[in-house]
């Protein structure tokens, strides 16, 4: 059977999953990333790929999705700091040595590019993704094309400030989007009583006013966020994935009453807002949909 | 002489370019639009196309610019409210009956496409403008392309939120950038002493020390809105367009000072941020440049 293999590093774990060109999961896996004290993931991926092609026959195509900053011509990521930064530079086409391209993309444009496919935002030419966790991450969909930028950074919709005033973020962005919703900042925001947004919001459907009114503050913050993403790329939908979109309706609901009032809506219009679908495995999808599309010669 | 036609309609007057496709501007008309009581813009521009025609032989192609939102499929402005509302859903095309495909372009996309062909970002394929006049507006290009999304709504960058308990600006965006650097609010943001940027950068160069806080004050949430659109679009180059681009240096050279604080620069790349070159002919100049484009088959 015809198939992709999609491979998603993270800082832990490893994602792997082949799937037909008509979306169809074959296999899905998980290892070890196992960067220190010497990296020893570009080796667990060769011989991955060489176990799933014993299994399944030789893929049609290999991508690869890793955090940082993908170059222009897709061959590594170019720019990583910090945690990862061996895989800064390593070219996985030359590594795999397939004789075929293998493109390598920024994990959120691999997730969202994902969702486009066969996820919450199918079919849509004009999407956004929020990846609410640690930090908030993006990326953005544009009449079908997946914006990169110049420099690969395109999508870094955490870092847009709502607060001239604020303090500045890990890239120097004052009262940023992250700072105001990230699980980074959520102790700070609430006076040291919760560590996590998962706990916050437990809080807060138990009744507590003061976590209550915390949570409002960030989602006013996120509302501001969104309508400011919706006001400058105009998607039609906007997903929300990350360990925070977990909270459901106890996010969306409070969202959307502010959204009812803060959203430019021409026509009567309004930004669909919805919960990305594929969770963890939306960035392998991608990385196999970006190879698929490679393949087929697509830019 | 092969020529393209470039029509630019504001609310006051109308702009005409006769341009050829080396950007050689061989002609360049402005009339009055003549919109009340009974709008006189459609037959003025037929006219005056006529007469160009007539001494310079028939365009290659005609382009359209005006104020609102531009229909997907470029026949027309779909939106637009207040002055000039009776631009909205009228059939360029069909009024001019060429024989020929006549695209429409919102105005802050079509000078975007004329400062790339031929002005301050001629050759960058990942760039964005703000007009800074009255209101806050913008285009954004990105890998080449003009974002327009869902609705020909993208790049309307005035209205991103820069702070979350503002006041709501004309499209409800709490804290606006609109409302933080234009002219529209320049009397509240001095205490009534200034009516227009001309009249405050004036009173800042005399050495009046109010008015500077006010200016630096203005300059940080212009550049904390930059900062913004770098991190979520990563261009090359942003242009600043407008009345109040005509501070110059006294606009650029604080705003570096910010940039330099807030601006993330991987690689030390940082983005070039330049005044627009072509004033008042941007947008006629992009309308014939999409027109070009257009009968060369792009889409």
């Amino acid at each position: 059977m015809s198939y992709i293999l999609g491979i998603d590093m993270g800082g832990t774990n490893i994602k792997a999953v082949a799937i037909t060109a008509d979306a169809q999961v074959l296999r899905q896996d998980q290892f070890e990333t196992a960067d220190d004290p010497a990296p020893a993931w570009p080796r667990r991926i060769s011989d991955h790929i060489r176990a799933v092609e014993k299994e399944l026959g030789r893929a049609v195509a290999v991508g690869v999705v890793a955090p940082g900053l993908a170059a222009r011509d897709e061959r590594s990521i170019a720019w990583m700091q910090g945690r990862l930064a061996s895989v800064q530079g390593f070219d996985w086409t030359a590594h795999l040595a397939r004789g075929q391209f293998v493109p390598v993309l920024n994990d959120a444009h691999a997730a969202l590019l994902g969702e486009a496919w066969c996820g919450a935002a199918a079919g849509a030419r004009d999407a956004v993704m929020l990846t609410l966790g640690t930090g908030v991450g993006g990326a953005i969909l544009c009449d079908g094309r997946l914006l990169r930028g110049r420099l690969g950074r395109a999508g870094h919709l955490g870092h847009i400030s709502l607060d001239v005033d604020g303090k500045p973020d890990i890239v120097n962005t004052p009262g940023s989007l992250e700072l105001a919703v990230g699980d980074c900042t959520v102790s700070e925001r609430s006076g040291g009583r919760f560590t996590s947004t998962e706990g916050l919001v437990s809080a807060v459907v138990e009744g507590d006013e003061v976590a209550r009114r915390v949570w409002l503050r960030s989602i006013r913050a996120l509302a501001c966020g969104i309508v400011s993403i919706i006001n400058a790329v105009d998607p039609q939908v906007i997903l929300l994935a990350g360990g925070i979109s977990r909270a459901g309706e106890h996010l969306l609901a409070p969202l959307r009453v502010e959204l009812d009032r803060l959203e430019w809506r021409p026509f009567g219009t309004c930004v669909r807002i919805e919960l990305a679908k594929l969770g963890q495995w939306a960035g392998a999808i991608g990385a196999a949909r970006r190879a698929m599309l490679w393949e087929q010669g697509a830019s």
